[in-house]
């Protein structure tokens, strides 16, 4: 039984989906390491339990506070959420719908490449539309993605 | 082996679920372009690089400002995640778990009307309880499939 | 064909991913009763329309505030989808990547248990680093699974 399931992942394309999957979902649990790593350079906290670390009584509570840097972070991890998480459900059901190896893994790498990008051009900050071209190949690869699989299996 | 996985697919109520979990996730990434066309036309942005391109120096200064339409969008969005991902899991394990077709196109098809209907409660907005009804209704529907989830294949 | 698709689910590994996936997503959504539950109880509210429920006109206006447990309900509720998302997706394709029984079920198991532990160490709440080791926890079982998920299908 468990070569059943696992033959799965013979298939190439589904090999490649859960490739970048993982490395679009590492990235975006990089997120949280760099935005702790703000809260606690910066000393930037929104829980008076987070702030005692770093001070007592009125000490830490001028730690109770926003920082620019912090909430870019928490901004571009919102991003990744509301991004990845579409690629996750739509790919790999494009993965199963039985696409061309070459076009499923171009859609693939183009995510991941925006996704990546959209990252850096939050955080260095880039002038716009850096940030803006990045996310939407993200999602007009999604958007591809999704129209092959409603073609493929639509079922109302 | 493209076939192996591909036969996934063959599966109506799989078929049933990627089509409805592809109709849910399209209308997620939806609220992406709506929050970015309540950002263009009140010009409220939260980024000074984005608002840059709307004005120069104090001109764009005075756009990073929040807007009750852009947040309100913004909630929607932050709901359809809070949503949509547990639909996205439990739905798809319960698809694997061998449940009558109508059964489940009466799942799918409740939380999918119940989440375009949210939106429309939140964006119009509706009175409540209309927004908070189709939230229960989407709830209810996915702690049901949950609950034959783990009914079928429960290993602790 | 029904069949086919549901072999999957007779696959231990895919089981147990199954059965604890559900369990980490229904206590994620538990916490949009315990925010509503705050929302209700402190009167605190950010649409109109909710408040309107609670007062009309101006004492409607008086419920459109923050309240710390409220806030904090939904940090946890957020923490939560930064960190279930990767393992939904991640730990789906370790079980299909053919791991040991054991080890599969010691990861998920402890993922699970960071989960729960961690909305009690925000909710409560514990002193830190309670509610960060716990964290840190399910954080390197998802990454530990991410590891084998690579060295198995890397397909780049």
């Amino acid at each position: 039984e468990m070569a059943k399931s696992s033959q799965l992942l013979d298939n190439e394309a589904l090999r490649a989906y859960a490739t970048y999957a993982t490395i679009v979902l590492l990235k975006m649990m990089l997120m949280s390491l760099i935005t702790a790593y703000f809260r606690i350079t910066r000393k930037a906290f929104v829980n008076p339990e987070d702030a005692a670390s770093f001070g007592k009584g009125e000490g830490a509570k001028k730690y109770l506070r926003t920082d620019q840097d912090v909430e870019r972070a928490r901004r571009g991890h919102l991003n990744d959420l509301e991004n990845i998480v579409p690629f996750l459900g739509i790919g790999l059901l494009y993965a199963l719908s039985g696409p061309e190896l070459s076009t499923a893994l171009m859609h693939f790498r183009i995510f991941a490449g925006s996704r990546i990008f959209h990252t850096l051009a939050y955080l260095i900050p880039l002038p716009q539309p850096g940030r803006g071209l990045s996310w939407a190949a993200g999602y007009a690869v999604t958007i591809s993605m999704a129209y092959k699989v409603l073609k493929t299996v639509l079922y109302l």
